[in-house]
């Protein structure tokens, strides 16, 4: 997350900004420059009319962000829960883009109440609108799959998200989540100013195309891996969660009862397995 | 936040939690060893016996957290308006002391409908409980402050910053907050595996010793700026933020509206000034 701005070329992307700054460095003056910068705003998801959250988040794959954030609450199963999913197109919002309303088919039940009334994840939590500490923790039936990932192959997967980050090479300030199969091989990348939320559109991305449950994958982070991190993971079944960076203590406690795999620290040579390392295969 | 792990021993801190984990390196056995891993765990905050919030943090500090939390909300103002912050010595909420009762002196009025029903944050959000998106721009007013730092002096800070972060040290997962005069010296370091925890520890230490406004201070985070944290340093009415990574977009218009100079990428010899440079003087 510390790489310095390479590029000062206009942006190209709804997820870059340009700005005008100030570069100083010791010894020399001060100079103007367009620098990129991430995009940061906010998202206002919207289910059957009603305001389930708003999130800070990256613009870019919206749609995603709002199916894969809904399927990690436990509210959408199935692929047909979700008829259509598309900007709000009255009065202010539809200026912006920033409000998002959720179709869903008619026979879905959705319980409000376990959103509480007004949920609210910024750039960097997963957690909002939980009412109470017990309320924290989500209820999902632990993970069963016999999947097994070679070390070799695990080793290989951070070179691959980093080359794939073309959007992380321009701003320096993107997390990035990634699912990767047995082979290595990537299904998809999303980037974002929060980390849950580039999560969110991995797992939105996946259920959207029909691929739920992720029994056969792995999901890679760029940085930390906290508990909700590991919730996400969980709710979409899958078995092995990985981070470049450090896990917390109720992310590997949380992985050892919910039977996921947790690696962190996941470098070119090195990784730590923190939580049930039966599915690395290390010879 | 990418350190490996140097200390195998056993937990000294509260924010230290251990674990055995599995090490693999290529071309060598895999083996077992102690871990340390920065502790997350969730906080419960009541005011007048209200939940207000639950946030996952690192322990240590909580009433400083507390405090930060309520004055970055614009709750609390003058020293007089806590009585007292302990945690709630009944039920089950005492075994593990994830629960703290705020008290507030009786002539303070609290708009509680301002912080929502139920504010959550995670480890890493500062803006929960807000209910639409025009509730995430929280009214303070700008910052006037003629406070004025030599460049010389601000690219001194990381390394202070470094050199104090001896938790970091163990485990490689927490984000750091400071707050530094113009001479570069430092009032107080904290650290989360929130970022905005960490801003809200050591607003809510200065709060707490009475040092409020805080219009003759910088504040320094480890990673990137993101628009709550400019919000926070605002509400404490901080008119020099700098961070070592990327500051987002809607961080830099924040900064811009709200008068505060923002400062990115602080490294060794080099920084990127994205907002009210005239604070910083370069020769």
């Amino acid at each position: 997350m510390k790489r310095k701005p390479t590029a000062t070329a206009p942006a190209t992307s709804p997820a870059i900004a340009t700005a005008e700054i100030l570069s100083l460095r010791a010894g020399t003056r001060p100079r103007k420059r367009n620098d990129c910068l991430t995009r940061e705003e906010p998202l206002e998801i919207r289910v059957r009319g009603k305001s389930v959250a708003v999130t800070m988040r990256t613009p870019g794959h919206d749609a995603e962000l709002a199916a894969g954030f809904l399927v990690t609450e436990g509210l959408l199963h199935r692929r047909s829960d979700v008829i259509e999913i598309a900007p709000c197109q009255q009065g202010e919002a539809a200026l912006h883009g920033n409000v998002l309303n959720v179709f869903l088919a008619p026979s879905v039940e959705i319980n409000f109440e376990r959103l509480t009334r007004h949920v609210f994840a910024s750039s960097s939590c997963g957690l909002c609108g939980k009412a109470s500490i017990e309320s924290v923790q989500q209820q999902f039936p632990p993970v069963t799959s016999r999947m097994r990932i070679n070390a070799k192959v695990l080793l290989a997967l951070p070179e691959k998200l980093r080359a794939a980050q073309e959007t992380f090479q321009q701003t320096g300030g993107l997390h990035a989540a990634a699912l990767f199969d047995a082979r290595g091989k990537m299904l998809v990348l999303r980037e974002d100013v929060g980390r849950h939320n580039a999560v969110d559109k991995v797992i939105g991305h996946a259920y959207l195309h029909g691929l739920l449950p992720l029994d056969r994958q792995l999901l890679l982070v760029s940085g930390r891996a906290s508990f909700e991190i590991l919730q996400k993971a969980l709710a979409a079944k899958i078995p092995i969660v990985a981070a470049v960076s450090a896990p917390s203590s109720l992310a590997v406690e949380f992985a050892r009862e919910s039977g996921q795999t947790l690696v962190g620290f996941l470098r070119r040579n090195t990784m730590n397995v923190y939580a049930h390392p039966e599915r690395i295969v290390s010879r």
